[in-house]
Formats: C-alpha cells, sequence, structure tokens
C-alpha cells in the first residue's frame, strides 16, 4: 500500500490548520515561501470538494496570502493546481500550490501559468504567434462547446 | 480611461455564462481549448470575491472541464491564477486559466504550475536541488508565519 505524503502530514513543514485545510510549506519551494493549500480528505478532483472545502481552502488562501505579503515582500503570487498526468500532477491527493513570486525571479516575467508548457528551448526558437492561431477553436468547435456547456447545466 | 477587456466581453470568445462568471476562450491560447473563468464584476484581488461567486467560479469550472474533456479529449489540466505585476498578472480584472494539457505538449512534462519562475535556459544549467534548499525558510521564518497565521483567525 502507498502512502499519502498529504494524509500523513509532516508537522515540520505545516503553517496553518483549519477545519477541512492544511498549508504546508513545500518541501520542493520554487520560491521562497512557496506553500501548498490541501483539503484533509484524500480527494483526487477538484469535483469531489464540497461547498464548505472550497470556501475553507479559499479563506486558508487570504490567510497565508497575508502572512507571506508580510514577512516575505514578494511582489507577486501565482495559484493554481496541476490536474492529471499530462498536467503534471504527480501526487493523487489534491493540492493548490500558493507561490510567492519576486521582481527577478525569472528573467521572463511575462506570462505567469501561461508557461506550463513550454519547454525552456522554445523562448527562442518559436514563433509564439503562429502557435497560437495554430491553438485557436474553429467556430464549429466554439458552437458544440456552447451546445453541450448549455445542455448540460 | 482603459477599457477592460474581460467587462466589454467579446462575444465570439464566449462559452459559457453563469449567474456570476463568464467563461471565454483565451485569445492567445498557449493550448486548444485554453479557457478563462472569469467574475462577472471588475475584481482585482480573489478576497474581493463574495463566497457565491466563489462557488459559482467552481461550478463553471467543473462544467466547462466536462465539456473540454469531451470534445477535445486531453490528458490533465492546469488551473490557476497570476496575481500582481510579479506574478504575470497583466489585467487588472482577475480571470482563472483552465488550461487543457495534451501528451506531448512539452519536453519537460513534470512541473506543470512550477514552471512559472523557470528561465527557459534553466532546465539546463540549474541545479535543481540546490535551488530548492536555497528556497526553504528558516526554523524561525517558519515559527513567525503559524504565530501570525495563529493569532489572525
Amino acid at each position: 500500500m502507498k502512502t499519502c505524503p498529504f494524509c500523513e502530514t509532516d508537522e515540520e513543514r505545516l503553517i496553518f490548520e483549519s477545519k477541512f485545510s492544511l498549508a504546508l510549506l513545500d518541501i520542493y519551494p520554487v520560491t521562497r515561501g512557496h506553500t501548498l493549500i490541501i483539503p484533509k480528505r484524500h480527494i483526487l478532483k477538484i469535483e469531489e470538494l464540497t461547498k464548505d472545502e472550497i470556501f475553507d481552502i479559499f479563506e486558508v488562501f487570504n490567510k497565508v496570502i497575508n502572512a507571506l505579503e508580510k514577512f516575505l515582500k514578494p511582489g507577486g503570487f501565482n495559484f493554481g493546481i496541476n490536474i492529471g498526468e499530462a498536467g503534471g500532477q504527480s501526487i493523487e491527493h489534491i493540492h493548490f500550490h500558493l507561490i510567492p513570486r519576486y521582481r527577478g525571479d525569472t528573467e521572463f516575467t511575462d506570462g505567469g501559468i501561461r508557461k506550463v508548457t513550454m519547454n525552456f528551448i522554445d523562448f527562442e526558437k518559436e514563433d509564439f504567434k503562429s502557435k497560437w492561431i495554430k491553438n485557436r477553436l474553429n467556430e464549429n468547435e466554439i458552437e458544440k462547446l456552447r451546445e453541450f456547456l448549455i445542455k448540460n447545466i
């Protein structure tokens, strides 16, 4: 049986605990203060979160962002989640990354979460505009999406 | 007066509208189906979202993820937000990116949202382990964070 690193909480990394959530410092922080906000329940998908858990995650998020702003003075944040293998999810128990950002922490500031699909070599070799145009859906595809979304309210 | 691209909705990119939120196809999609989920109100910070708006965003998120899975068959997703200038936020009206991910859409699958701080040259030249160790907070810093978080419930 595999153990879950978020169900067996590492107390040394725990900075806050609420009724439904934990805030843990990431063990491989990409910047100083990189924190994971995690539902206590071992959940694989966002759609499994209850209303109470969703609100609680946002409350903990707001609390932690205030604390990190006070002590580490970042110039911004990224907040987000990796879903599924192709999305880079490495642990089944869902976890939101709160990544403080500092001026100069990258040579390529723009983009934020847009950078997830880039190869590091892309910056030099790719024509971004043609990539974006290639990725746009056509009218037929957009219409199918709209119809499905309306019908499945 | 500057106009806001999300307050003046581009109908061609709109795929779903709920009571409090819009789902718009990104005009510069980093992958096919890249969608923005946006509160209708012109809000700068996540903490300004009401409970109803937060829950609505998650409902729209679940709905859109189902539609994208059905029509585009991605192998995963990234979902997240850029906050502040250093976080890559380029438009003041907050917007959550929902980025479908496909096997092979990058040569460097791992990491997902962790890639936000990387320079594209890092992959070859950096020693990631030493970077992570450098980014870890010390015991004193962790204790200060914990105290602040407990006191400010």
